[in-house]
């Protein structure tokens, strides 16, 4: 069974379960509304050795730091401040005292950046390689939540960085070269936490989400939950220094944000953002009627079979 | 590394990380509080093929009620409802289609039963063997909240039912038996949700856990948290119909409440839950000064180096 074939699965089995106040199937994570107008977001992602990462061209330190970040990714995709996780590990007898401890170190040294607990979780023996759960949890203003759904028509598509270096980084481990700078940017990548939490207070930004699978494969995402289509301009999409405009469009584990703004705001976002951060936010196509993806060059639409990545 | 030592390292690691407002290390469950009076609490299990389960000897069905049930029991430790999880599994391609539907379907049988929200997760491939985690969150006053640090010296020790059916279930599948009634209720444990809610409501009632690991080894978690000492009373311990008394006392996995009460209300609570659950609760020693727990015959010491269970 495919991974979106069980989902859909999970999906239509427990269709007749309560929400009990919850909401954000179809969204990085799942909130609920506390009191004060704030809400607590939900997020969980599994990290699989020999799938998600190798133990011959991953650090311990690099796999603890990547676990956490691609789950602070999602709390940020939605404009949270992540303010906790659960860690699960589960060890087999081949990975060592020392495999554990700098994994700590990894998974330690991203936690205390931003601030974030470590509240909870499960360690246990596995029969064979390691398996890693996070659960992470944000907080924020109920008000201010960045949907996948509220992406409009006109909408100015941005993404929050370059993309594709993680995505050639896994080439170059792929092809025996996992001493690059890309690979070091693939083992462990920088979620844009402070980016989403200032993107959450600006009101022209719509839909917002974090780019794990790729861009060609994660604007669907946003299509579907805001029922609209979306052009992408090949001639803007922003390349990552070493990489292909391909691997830039379709390569996973970015963690970059994609969102979308009001076009007649777009170009003072993007002021104030350069302004504040000092890198410029890269605006890659536009939301249109319909449900069609479709990607143009100089202004042309143009047949392409791209879609986003698989792991290991 | 032993799992106690990792988590001992974990704890000395990340003692500089802030706490963000959650409580609760030393507990089944971490806490928040949230507006109204209430307070989120969440814990997370993991399940490991070949560890926590045989897929020879477990259906898929057992494996996702048991997945979810374990999570629950920790919920109800403390005295909360659970309203929400989030569960991640990883399937290798040995895992058919069939095996993950009949997962989802015992995972989604006590969801219904308990009416919990599933709301997030992940699912990916394995390179080999399933592995599974499940995080739940439960809801509740936060005055009521049961603690393992509440025990005071002199309170009755109490167990919420007969024990050693799942330790006695699990002796039966390693000896090749596992059609046996005590090996169905090691792979589908009972877990005290309503029992939990309701002795949440008895102020009379201090700590409270659920026994996951043997009633010989959590007891020491009290005692630990509460800083007291406790006397188990041999001839007092519920053992479950077709097990011995060593495997009540030692057996893991039963999944049943432990808590500690007044001495000078307890045999109202005794009355008032027979009355309302049809079922009697079981005094089976009390909690004592200083920090050894002592084992006790006809009012006499007896030396035992009785400890906890382990997995397959």
């Amino acid at each position: 069974m495919t991974e979106f074939g069980f989902i859909d699965h999970i999906a239509a089995l427990c269709g007749d379960l309560p929400l009990n106040s919850f909401e954000g199937i179809g969204d990085d994570c799942a909130a609920i509304e506390i009191g004060g107008g704030e809400s607590l977001l939900f997020t969980a992602d599994l990290v699989c050795e020999d799938v998600h990462f190798l133990r011959s061209a991953s650090s311990a330190f690099d796999v603890g730091y990547k676990s956490l970040a691609v789950n602070l990714s999602d709390v940020a995709a939605m404009g949270a401040r992540p303010v906790a996780t659960l860690l699960s590990v589960s060890l087999p007898k081949d990975a060592t005292e020392e495999w554990a401890e700098e994994f700590m170190r990894g998974y330690h040294a991203l936690s205390k950046r931003y601030g974030v607990a470590l509240v909870g979780g499960d360690t246990t023996r596995s029969a064979s390689r390691i398996t890693i759960n996070v659960t992470a949890i944000g907080r924020m203003a109920t008000s201010k939540i960045k949907r996948r759904s509220a992406a409009r028509e006109g909408d100015v598509i941005f993404a929050g960085d370059v993309l594709g270096a993680s995505g050639g980084g896994l080439n170059d481990i792929l092809r025996g070269h996992p001493d690059t700078r890309l690979a070091d940017l693939h083992r462990r990548p920088e979620p844009q936490i402070e980016e989403g939490l200032w993107l959450a207070e600006r009101e022209e930004v719509h839909a917002m989400m974090d780019i794990s699978d790729g861009l060609a494969s994660d604007i669907r995402h946003i299509m579907e939950q805001s029922h609209v289509g979306a052009e992408l301009d090949l001639g803007r999409i922003p390349v990552a220094e070493g990489v292909d405009l391909k691997t830039a469009a379709t390569g996973g584990e970015d963690y970059k944000l994609l969102f979308t703004a009001d076009p007649d705001r777009a170009k003072e976002l993007m002021r104030d953002f350069e302004n504040h951060f000092h890198r410029p936010i890269h605006p890659v196509g536009r939301i249109t009627r319909g449900d069609k993806l479709r990607w143009m060059r100089n202004g042309e639409a143009v047949e392409l079979d791209w879609h986003g990545f698989t792991h290991y």
